[in-house]
């Protein structure tokens, strides 16, 4: 009897090698056929494709810890935008955020103690009190970043991870 | 007889609807019950989630434009390694990846003429011209990552989009 895999990693690769067998995507366009971009979390709880009801080349998603539109994601989205035709951006919060109300400098203080101080390190990591609030501030982002398509609309939502339902920010 | 909805965003909120009906994974923890993050790219082709065969609550999913380890993804691999007890990252890049041989000069040249010169516009797109040797260079980035937890294990490779097929990089 073969021992069972011993790590995640091992055990997502013998998952993938039956989803192979079963694969019938190829020959999809890199463009997304909605024309939508999807700016999440990366919370384990959250699966904004089937959430979302999308398909394989639907749209581009987009995830980091709280759904921010870090410089990254200002780089991703005009390569969106711009590249690959998308016109329609949702920037989609959660409920149960681990970066609402995070106590930050805390955090700081303990991996310089423990792992001493680096020009490399991050500066900030973003954490936010107001879950709302913080989804109008990313949109607020959005408009003001450079080369993001001019006819590229955004809309802000919040995910509730213990409904599954969305809801507008408005 | 009611009028289609006409954004893809409409589109994707009446799905909400549906699926918040059958929703069932109210109560789930925030850390990642297989202690996994994942670095994928934002193409529109590629579901991280079945591909791997993740569960709702199993795994932080990270995603940008090329499946690279920027300062926004060191960012959240220091709070998924660090907050929420990940140790072990894989980095995925994919065949037809639109960052691949991607012509960044010339794509920032149009920028500039359409919409102007911009301070906050970004300074690179991080495209690349080798494929396996840009997964490695993510996998070198992340070592070099401080604060990145040092018992988190980082291995790196390569979706087929045409097959669905995983394959290591060595």
């Amino acid at each position: 009897m073969q021992s069972p895999p011993t790590s995640a990693i091992d055990l997502v690769l013998a998952h993938n090698l039956g989803y192979a067998k079963q694969y019938s995507k190829a020959g999809l366009a890199p463009e997304p056929t909605r024309h939508l971009a999807v700016v999440g979390c990366m919370d384990a709880r959250i699966n904004p494709i089937t959430s979302l009801g999308l398909a394989y080349g639907d749209a581009h998603i987009l995830r980091n810890a709280g759904a921010l539109v870090t410089p990254d994601v200002h780089r991703s989205l005009i390569i969106s935008t711009q590249k690959f035709g998308v016109r329609e951006i949702m920037i989609i919060g959660h409920t149960k955020c681990g970066m609402l109300g995070f106590p930050e400098a805390e955090f700081v203080e303990r991996l310089k103690g423990d792992y001493g101080q680096s020009e490399r390190a991050p500066q900030k990591f973003l954490s936010f009190t107001d879950l709302e609030a913080n989804v109008h501030t990313q949109l607020e982002i959005i408009h003001s970043c450079p080369w993001v398509h001019p006819e590229a609309v955004a809309r802000g939502f919040i995910f509730d991870v213990d409904t599954g339902l969305l809801s507008e920010v408005k």
